[in-house]
């Protein structure tokens, strides 16, 4: 009997009709002869509206334990409706919170990393043959008593560090899409589903802005060995397994596995550097004070004889106005002669472990690029990805000329079922 | 410094607004220097949403730990906004659930009894000055680690039960009247507001169908001395106290402290009762297997030569059916002739303390309700309340005129808020 974790996310359990279905799909599963833990998300919109509320109690509500403890209500809420639901179909069912699930974290509310997991009440649950449910999302951090949250993704990594604990044969991640795409179908319609693919990849995927699974439980499942399966709930078919080989394991790899595109990020140039030994270190420290995520950096060689350099990093837009401020206020102190602020930029990454015994990866990614028109503005590479920056209004062309150029299309259109895309 | 524990019902917090208000009332009297622990209700109509959700899942959900896991997500709620809203004022607050304010119970869900009180980390919160929030009607079963409820008029009962465990000087009960009244306002309108009443009498007043206390929050409070105060959350008047008189202490007891009516019990007479020993036993047993509440039982004298009585008993409109139903299947075993059921009764009670020391209060009670023409069918007496059944149409003329013949009228009309009356 193999134990599978199976989590869904607050799209499919939205209201009574959606858990009774998914309480269907889980029960078949436990009648397969599996044991299952089930991780839920809050019902649909529960989260924000939650949020809402605290906003017109206080204003710019802070996070903290009290916050914690009001969004904690939203999965409760849905996992003991579907509870209720499995149980009314004749299959025992427990819902256990994070803390009873044994979720412990550190005391970062709001975004609280997992630091153990001791499932002891889940193990009973199973041990007499009932479905556990576990609330996706929050934790418990033992020091202070309090309850806590994991933060954007946080029920994708309640499910994997579950699956890792009960060591479970696989972790499923139920979408309301088929699985990993080669890109967004919404975007590329010949998008092709990818069958397989590694958490080394499909970290860089995440990265660089594909949105079926979170960074962090991709993180959490490839350090601790759990496989996931990214499908759909809305069908049985097979989704897209990310697997972590084994050392010397050898695994087919394609060349390319998939291309990402990304417009959440604003480009920054500081214009006018003395290039002088230190400059960079100054400004990148400034712009670290500020908690700014900095993603590509690149620094055009002087090209005139006044001996001045530019520098243009990316970041989240968000994290744009602090950054801008924070170096302006230290302009004569670096030197620099104007800050440049674009908001209109595209990051387009294709990312295959292939492509580290690959020569003419790059060359394929600019050629097409050209012959499609579009101005390729900065450059940044890992050894399995490539990440160009161009005008945020070429992206979507640039996403489609680029997943013909690495062969990726599919003979058919990919079917786009309505939702979030999560 | 001495502690107050305030409790607010649902339509206290029914919104935003009104967490905001009464957050700063709490924060008003922590400012007058009292350690405040404040007990919570959910919102407005939220435990009634979640059992519509619960219902929309699963036709006529079953109590157990998954309805109780779905329901306390209420409080949670109010209490983490309240919580928010204190510490906007300026104020540390701190929420806790039941069970981390150490609220024991069985095991019985949906309407657990508190075991044993343990509110350490409530008091912690007091000792480094903030105001602490409990989530009520919520308890926590230690030998099977689940969540529980106390059922109707549980958040009362918690207040109550945090009071007696924290030895606090008042438990402060708000609600959208201005305390107890000698009559319920909306039917008598010159009924006056009860200044001080003993819990002996506010039990009578409570099972009589006064709907402002909880019985089972009153006896919480009577066999553990504590102090309830009744009063409105719109306004800063004085409202009830609810006392604990010691034995032997003199207490200047009104012959008559109030008048209530219910309309929320049936009468059900089973006719042509063989009139030998052991029949009303027979009846009542059977009665009592369905789990029914009997309140007021009534035995005709066999007024005729052919050795039958009637046998007539009241009880909760909702336990009439299976009551029914089992007598009618033992038909034949008891040997009564038919059943009647009247689903037209109105019950009054009068309630004083003084009634042991006075002669008479009986005599004036029927006198009145003779004068008005008003019949009584059936009578049931303690040692401090007269409960006498009538028609229901002339429930409300009784509760009238019996307010006037026992001297209780207020000068002036009582001022009715609107609200559900809780």
């Amino acid at each position: 009997m193999s134990l599978i974790v199976q989590k869904f996310g607050g799209s499919s359990v939205a209201d009574a009709e959606s858990i009774k279905r998914i309480a269907s799909r889980i029960v078949e599963t436990r009648a397969a002869g599996h044991e299952v833990v089930v991780v839920v998300s809050a019902m649909g919109d529960m989260t924000d509206e939650l949020l809402d509320l605290a906003e017109q109690v206080v204003p710019s509500v802070p996070s903290g334990r009290e916050l914690d403890m009001l969004l904690t209500a939203g999965e409760r809420i849905s996992m003991a409706l579907l509870a209720l639901a499995i149980k009314n179909l004749g299959v025992e069912a427990r819902s256990y919170t994070g803390s009873q699930a044994g979720m412990m974290t550190d005391a970062q509310h709001g975004s609280a990393r997992i630091v153990d997991v001791t499932p002891g009440r889940v193990r009973e649950a199973l041990d007499i043959g009932a479905v556990a449910i576990v609330a996706g999302f929050q934790g418990f951090n033992r020091l202070t008593g309090d309850i806590t949250t994991l933060g954007r993704g946080g029920s994708d990594t309640t499910a994997v560090a579950l699956a890792a604990a009960l060591d479970a044969e696989v972790c499923e991640i139920y979408t309301d899409v088929d699985g990993v795409f080669t890109a967004d179908p919404r975007v590329v319609p010949k998008a092709r589903k990818i069958d397989r693919i590694t958490s080394e990849e499909m970290l860089e995927l995440a990265a660089a802005g594909a949105k079926v699974l979170y960074i962090r439980a991709v993180e959490y499942a490839r350090r601790h060995g759990v496989t996931l399966h990214v499908r759909s709930s809305f069908n049985h078919n097979e989704g897209t397994l990310v697997v972590n080989p084994k050392e010397g394991e050898i695994v087919e790899e394609p060349i390319i596995t998939g291309v990402a595109a990304d417009l959440s990020e604003d480009k920054i140039t500081v214009v006018g550097v003395p290039d002088v030994p230190g400059k960079a270190a100054q400004i990148f420290t400034i712009v670290a004070q500020t908690n700014a995520n900095i993603d590509m950096i690149v620094q055009n060689v002087s090209t005139t004889l006044n001996g001045l350099a530019d520098i243009s990093f990316t970041l989240p837009k968000s994290d744009a106005p602090g950054a801008l401020a924070a170096l302006n206020s230290q302009k004569e102190a670096i030197g620099f002669e104007s800050l440049q602020h674009d908001d209109k930029i595209g990051k387009l990454a294709v990312v295959g472990a292939g492509m580290r015994t690959n020569a003419g990866v790059s060359a394929r990614l600019f050629t097409a690029l050209y012959e499609a028109g579009i101005n390729i503005e900065m450059i940044s590479t890992s050894e399995i990805r490539i990440s160009v920056v161009t005008r945020a209004e070429t992206i979507n062309e640039a996403l489609r000329v680029v997943h013909t150029a690495f062969g990726l299309d599919a003979d058919t259109d990919a079917v786009v079922h309505g939702g979030t895309g999560r």
